[in-house]
């Protein structure tokens, strides 16, 4: 953790994300980091993502800010990052939940920040959408999950987050992926089902035989300069390396080939990010709380450095 | 656990409550264990307890039928205990799930069997309410738990359970006890708010001056001969006993002066019980289920001792 | 979990592996699936897959019958599975207990169903054999292991089941393989031991410069149409992965890899499946035991793609 | 934990100690937060309790504000509460990390607030003590502990911070209690030595004896109005309840009788609070960390109340 | 842990009990630390109590030598205590593995030394009453357990053992004592058994109702100056203390009270003890070892204050 | 574990690394196991490999002599191997904790024996370095680690480890390797100071894209037949399968390529190893404890293979 100035010469510390400055506001340019302890949504067995935004603070301790693969540089410098602290939902309510989260990641992105949002379960993602696709009507997803949660279904769950957004019209389907699908499925026919929803799928089985590279090309591609949300399922990572998830997927890649898949994504113009499903009393010694915040730190300068490279490419927006 | 005759010679066992026969249907006279997986109604960060029902059989490895403080017998003789699994409930949808399970018990009910309910939160003790009291008009409530969950409020969570019973008029409040409450509180006046709506409330506190054999004696005499209803809270147990609950509170009772309590409602005619706030993704090595499981053999012969008992003093209802 | 009709409209379930129903015999064509909680041939340290059958039930919550890289349809339809339970061993005796389990296997296969084993040790591999062999004396044996349990000793324990099972004959060992051996070695020429009873050993080396695809079609060619049965340690998968074990063992493949494998095996004949060594007491948050559920789930859809097709190839046996 | 007004109208919430708001300095009748991670002067195996205060800080989910066993009110009403976070210490070097912390938690007492100091280890209680001792003069000790730690000894470690103080003149001894020491022991003639520095011992088995009713009263005479800090090590309850402690002692008295002691010390003049020794690496799912949260919320009433009741008794200090 | 002098000036540590010099043979009133990790035994779910001896020495850092409840001194002072290590059995061979533990014992026991042995499950006891029975004609047992281990049945298991040992002779069970029968019962009428052999039972009931300085004073009168073995339980402790145990149960007495108890025996002529049942594998943060390590440091002062009493008036035997 | 004789027929076992004899002193052409229990120089959250060398030994029990890979001889024959204990350092005093290290190291070397040593934290490496620098001139080194550990700074902590050793010349930094640095920094440019201390840094990503086998050959050709000390950090493994470690740092190479680069070194001439940042407190179910005894058995076999081939070809030293 980093540190800001305390009452007296010594430093104190405290226990945001990364030690960043807790705020009640963000501003143009800033990263806003914002819990989203929602997991109601979840039918599976492993419910508790609502502790994710608690420990994935708690396990910041773990990660460090430099982060040489991408640049060599700390993305808090000048108080680009800020830490809002978590959204007030009501676990047994789910539209107020999903309002009151649409509220305060709106006012967010109207302000000119990037939301870095953490989950809760992956039904968050949808209000997290809703408030950018007001903002950006061309809005792309990029979603890495060991599952398209774009299945059948006629309520708001953690399997329809992108069939209700898909019928929503909040992204462009066409240009919009998932990818890491892979392991056994509670119903048949899921992967036809997103696919007809216009979304591009790519398999877990296809991102070993082509490589991460292959991939992460593909989709600079075919994203182009187009405004992105990423959002990304803790259980894309194999269960041996993030136990703590609500529905563990065997057969996931190495740890360093998920992070050569999000390297690859340097250079798109990230206007939001969603880590979620970290389910902490289903962890191990907080390893993929951990993990979550590696991610979230790669998110970090992925932001920073599209924020570079599309403000002199398209000016402000 | 015990067994049933297998395809062969060799008996075979199955992972039921003590192994007893699982059935779809239970008779007169008969206690039905049944599990109720449901706990979206809690609002605290400990949510999990839909993994209880799994756990306390699980965990029944751990626990005998004979017990000598009520009686060297074993209550599974002659089929007397069946196990009907788990009802279907929906995480998200709060209304139908308390319908399938009120649904469920009451045709247990209606066969005049005796629900052993596991939860599941402290909502499901609503369902169940609502299905006894269709049976049995003057039903009495006996709640041990470290909370009354008989808190203002206008919807339907963990903390409102009683409060709604007791406006639906399913209980005979005067008559109902709720043992326990203790410990620190999220909203002032909780207590006497429980008070106002009818039902006598014996704190911890009291519990631990007049001791567990005159509570029991108190509830004995004003309960009387009246069909009763006996919710167990699992966060009754202090939490170094059962830490694997949704709300631990801290400073209960020795786990021997629980059972004492228990002990002194022999002779009550027991028409339910359910045992719930059981939360094993919270829990340690089983400890709080592997107790849920004690609870339950000492309900198992409570329920059978009464109805001994009243079967002759009231006659068949 | 699946569910089956309960006492009343709402549907139950029951804590059977994938919520099939529970049965006391097994009709043709059927999977049946059998706990063996036999451990005290374990010499190790890490005693305690007694309780493997219970965790493996438990935990198969955490996986699905649709499996798109087999099959995308669900192997339980129209009854084709049920779950028998456990059979009855005896902890400190090891002859009954080896003939309680080959009793109860030896009914299952001679009503030309198929047994799906969970241990217990990688001793009850050695009954579940005898049973087989009775009915296939063709029988042919596919074994991944990071150990060959092929050793030098005269006595019964996990080290000496294929020793045993080479010289009672049981198995064609010339067309049986032992896949995956690697790691530090209680004794030398362990190997050389297990040659030299004719298996065929592929060590985890020679699977790491093959590949998992070359070894596969290498078994496909050697066993043909042989009636095979798959014996799968647990600790072929990495500790990282499979930290419940009883003799965990470092260096193992990914799991995807592992499954590459597994995938490999379709269209083989496989009359007998069993799944041993799981340790819960040592499993970390189920991890082993969920993994577990997923060989199993392959080993359905593997067992029914082999049916259809020797059915209609070989005709009823 | 409770909310402060966010960016929008959904209200934010944020990881602090029952989530009162964060701030860099504290004003006057202020309660303090304060995190001092050292411990390093920890010679025992289980060292850890660094990680105390962050804990100590997420734990506090699990209790809430209200205590009516003191009072039913809220603490933390009127800004009475705020979180300073940590202090920044250095690990391997003792001495400039004792400064750090004695400065801040000066900073703390001259603006007349109360420091509620979360270790760490015991000898943060150095510090804490040196800071007060320059405001208060008159200073008594009230240390609740399974050990006095006022061993013989040249250096600062964990058994000798009591005897540093007592050489350093901080407190006035004859009037300072240590409460509970019981168990196994290092060293002989630990209990003389602590005497000989002229301090009232008072043992766990005289506790059990007399009661924690009679033992209060004994402090509440002995000290009357003079202002008093409170240290509470968590190893004074059973590791039964605190498993998560540097030097787990068993034969600690029941959690209820923990409180009973606690509660007894109403009315005094605390004009600082540390709770020390929390270990979280060595914590059972967050048992420790909980109970302490319970602690300091006792602490909070016991300030206050000890605040009403000395500024009308002994006017402005 | 104590130190032995190393290779150079720095005092060198290694891992036996309390640190004490590791040895082949022990000699004249020395008290002589074996490990018997046996546990095949077992016929409940827990088994691991193999893993016993190990956890007992590891877990031993956290205990101190020093004890002033009974001596404010060092048992292991003038070499009075060696570790032997562990007895070498085989875990699925009943018979040889209780023939090698007693011949170890039976070396130690004809030294004059005193064998503190530790589990391993119930049935270790059986060897080692054989071994002593050969020395000391007259023996007696304290067993302090929460079952009687004295039920019906033929052969050898933890159920059986002092059936076995009332059978073979071993003991005088007219003035043996079996203390603290508690909880479920797998069997009717067990308690009944136990008293047709001969013993006296204290229930656990018993000892809450009479105390444990009344339990132990009727010991005491009992017993008189005969050679006494203790054999000690851990599952005596309540499982909220002591959950590493292979059959816990609940119900059992705070740990202050068992040490009173143990306290109280404190005269008698102790010239065997074994502390048994501790399971590792099940335990949490090594609390059931931890608290084994205090009775085995209440049991060096026992023998040491027995040996110093029965010296001097009953003279060498 | 091996056994030693014991006082009688049947073999004992202590525990000792792989059951080895403890001694005070070794001898020429032994290797000796030493324990460095000293965590102090940690400022990361993660303390705790104070117990490292504890665990270690404990879970030597799930590693094996025999090891195929290098050698099927067992590594202990003829009394090889001894194990020495622990080194009696001072938690909170950094100075006389290296010196005592040192002296105990120093002894071993003196006498022409191989030190073996388990951390403790990454400070160890420094005494050990400065003993082996008395005795071999031109000692190179072989550090693998996820970290340089060669970080700007004044101080001896677990960053500035070589920093240390390079300014006090005892290795050759040119010929010295540091292997594997990776994942998210605390400061910038730690990279560029380590090489600009004239080490050779083979960084993590270009262990991936080159191969073990390169690398092993590179270091090998570099190296030569210098005297080689092989310092081996546990956060070198992925935290998937070493979670108990100071700094866990995700993105690590499988298991299996980690032990492919370890008998790349089969040939060097080694003559100190070290396995440090163990944490046993982070570490779940032993997993880094048990895979660190797996190095160490390969260093066992790369130890006597180098004594085997440099005898001959440098003659003694």
């Amino acid at each position: 953790m980093t540190e800001f100035a305390g009452a007296s010469t010594p430093k104190m510390r405290l226990g945001t994300f990364l030690g960043v400055s807790p705020a009640t506001t963000a501003s143009a340019g800033q990263i806003a980091v914002i819990g989203l302890p929602f997991d109601c949504g979840t039918h599976a067995t492993r419910i508790g993502s609502r502790q994710g935004p608690a420990a994935f603070r708690a396990m910041s301790s773990e990660v460090r800010p430099y982060y040489p693969p991408l640049a060599d540089v700390d993305p808090r410098t000048d108080g680009k990052v800020v830490d809002l602290g978590d959204v007030d939902v009501i676990a047994s309510n789910l539209e107020p939940s999903l309002a009151a989260m649409e509220a305060v990641i709106h006012d967010v992105v109207a302000a000119d920040a990037v939301p870095l949002c953490v989950g809760g379960d992956g039904t968050v993602t949808l209000p997290v959408l809703r408030a950018l696709a007001r903002r950006y009507p061309e809005l792309v997803l990029v979603h890495i999950d060991a599952h398209t949660d774009a299945y059948p279904g006629e309520d708001i769950n953690t399997g329809t987050t992108f069939t209700r957004a898909a019928e929503e019209g909040l992204i462009d389907t066409r240009r919009s992926f998932h990818i890491g699908a892979r392991g056994t499925m509670p119903v048949p026919g899921a992967y036809d089902h997103t696919r007809a929803l216009g979304f591009r799928l790519i398999s877990g089985e296809e991102v070993r035989q082509r490589g991460a590279a292959a991939i992460a090309a593909e989709v600079r591609e075919v994203v182009g300069t187009r405004p992105v949300h990423l959002s990304f399922d803790m259980d894309y990572f194999d269960p041996s390396a993030a136990p703590g998830v609500a529905t563990p997927t065997w057969g996931g890649p190495p740890v360093a080939e998920v992070f050569d898949l999000l390297h690859g994504l340097k250079g798109l113009d990230l206007v939001g990010v969603d880590i979620n499903t970290l389910s902490p009393p289903h962890d191990v010694q907080g390893m993929a709380a951990m993990l979550a915040g590696h991610v979230a730190v790669i998110a970090l300068h992925l932001i920073q450095l599209g924020q570079a490279e599309h403000r002199l490419n398209a000016g402000h927006r």
